[in-house]
């Protein structure tokens, strides 16, 4: 059977530009422009759209509205609207704010973990237990993250095996699924199909969502790999919008604009409306010129 | 078996900057730099360096110093140095200039041909049937490339069927290997699958070679399908200069630098040192500053 011919029908994208992309971001998008964001590229007919992040204003002063923005957004039908939440405080946020989905942010990087979030993967761990348990009760969707599941910028190539064990604490946790990320975009195809091979050994394929970065060009050949595992949720930000303040050098994630064209041709559906997410872009670029400036390239 | 499994462990790059970029770029190259530029990509590990075309000068200016370029390179053993020939003039100046390898070139669209050489299919043969009778007699080696191969700027979506067949003409003539060249870059993913279906039904894999334009940046996707198919020779050139200018919109070549990222990525050896051809575009690039600004994407 031929590459094509093996691939899934169907793939879930999950756009991540308005939480992942704009976190980033220097310069403070107006509530209204983030609100339109987000329902433009819903109504592109993406099935996900995580939204913002419920972490501490002073730490992200771009997300400080996180609550006023899920108020805001008009939900459409079919789409969910995913939140990150990195504790209690958070949850109870989101949860006030009407969200019925949120994500847990870990590592697979002691060094990385202490960088992004002031805490080892075990105390991270230790935060998630009482939101899992308040998440379960209040029927609220769970999705993981595995940030530097290929290589660590402070301290290099992360072992596979810790990225199975992060994923199994997080399946353990209740997540549906889970989401590996090559946070600083260094991860080579080679390296992709050798996490993907130890952690499918483990794990139902159905439940992996990957997520990459553009930093040298084989984010698409990334995605490639992970079809041919059968792998069929991928992450993206609309315009390559974002990177990663605690990762030196990381460029923005890979352009939904991008992961579309290359599914598009190798006729995958994905319900989505590619000249809707670019008008999207445009319509944030209008209100906010300097957004993601030279990101998607 | 995965894909990374069914890779060919070899592959060979046959550089075409020298040629297919420059061709297109502006501004002249002095001789030098030119001379230089082929030098350095060789000295990269490149098996393969097409340096220039023996084309009417006065139709393509940039390369009117074709013969005086091939006296002036010095060879390394074990690198090819082929060189476009048009017609009987041309290739009776490339064996006087020392050329050992040379390359036909035709179309799969009878639009694009009379755009580009102002002849039929069928009158590009008539031509290339005395230079095929006087190469194999002089033991010169014969590439064929087939351009719009996927889709034509003039006429659309390129029947596969033409491109066996035209292919079939080009082997019979006595071409070692025929370059499959989607000239305007718009060849997505299933597109490439479709082609090569049936085009390796009928030829030896062995001996096709694809040749990618990067203006949708589904190059390196298109790449994967043909290793997927066990294509192991991919035309690039540094820098991704080049372009057509008779192909209306076409970028750049599929960068070799990027090419290089993949390959290297996947595991599959090529003998190219990518810093090496970094440092030949660095080279040129300082010889002729405004050379191939914006095409590496």
């Amino acid at each position: 059977m031929t590459f094509i011919e093996r691939l899934p029908r169907h793939v879930t994208v999950v756009e991540v530009g308005p939480r992942d992309g704009l976190q980033n971001e220097a310069e403070i998008v107006p509530i209204e422009a983030k609100v339109r964001f987000i329902e433009a590229l819903a109504d592109a007919g993406l099935p996900v759209v995580e939204s913002t992040s419920f972490v501490n204003p002073k730490a992200v002063p771009q997300l400080a509205d996180a609550a006023e923005v899920m108020k805001r957004v008009e939900r459409r039908p079919g789409t969910r609207y995913p939140v990150l939440v990195p504790n209690e405080r958070g949850f109870e946020r989101a949860l006030a704010a009407g969200c019925d989905a949120i994500a847990l942010f870990t590592a697979a990087s002691e060094a990385f973990s202490q960088a992004n979030v002031r805490a080892s993967i075990d105390e991270t761990f230790a935060r998630f237990a009482p939101v899992a348990v308040a998440a379960r009760a209040a029927g609220v969707s769970l999705r993981g993250y595995v940030s530097t599941a290929v290589d660590c910028p402070y301290s290099g190539p992360v072992d596979p095996n810790v990225v199975v064990e992060v994923t199994g604490r997080l399946f353990d946790l209740g997540c549906d699924e889970v989401s590996l990320a090559d946070t600083i975009g260094t991860g080579t195809p080679q390296a992709v199909d050798r996490l993907l091979n130890l952690v499918l050994h483990e794990f139902d394929g159905d439940k992996i969502a990957l997520h990459f970065h553009d930093t040298h060009g084989l984010a698409l050949a990334n995605v490639m790999i992970g079809l041919d595992y059968g792998i069929s949720v991928f992450d993206s930000a609309a315009g390559g919008l974002g990177g990663c303040p605690f990762a030196p050098g990381a460029p923005g994630n890979l352009a939904t604009e991008k992961l579309l064209a290359l599914l598009d041709g190798l006729g995958i559906e994905t319900g989505v409306n590619r000249t809707g997410v670019a008008q999207a872009m445009t319509e944030l670029r209008q209100a906010v010129p300097g957004i993601g400036a030279g990101h998607l390239t």
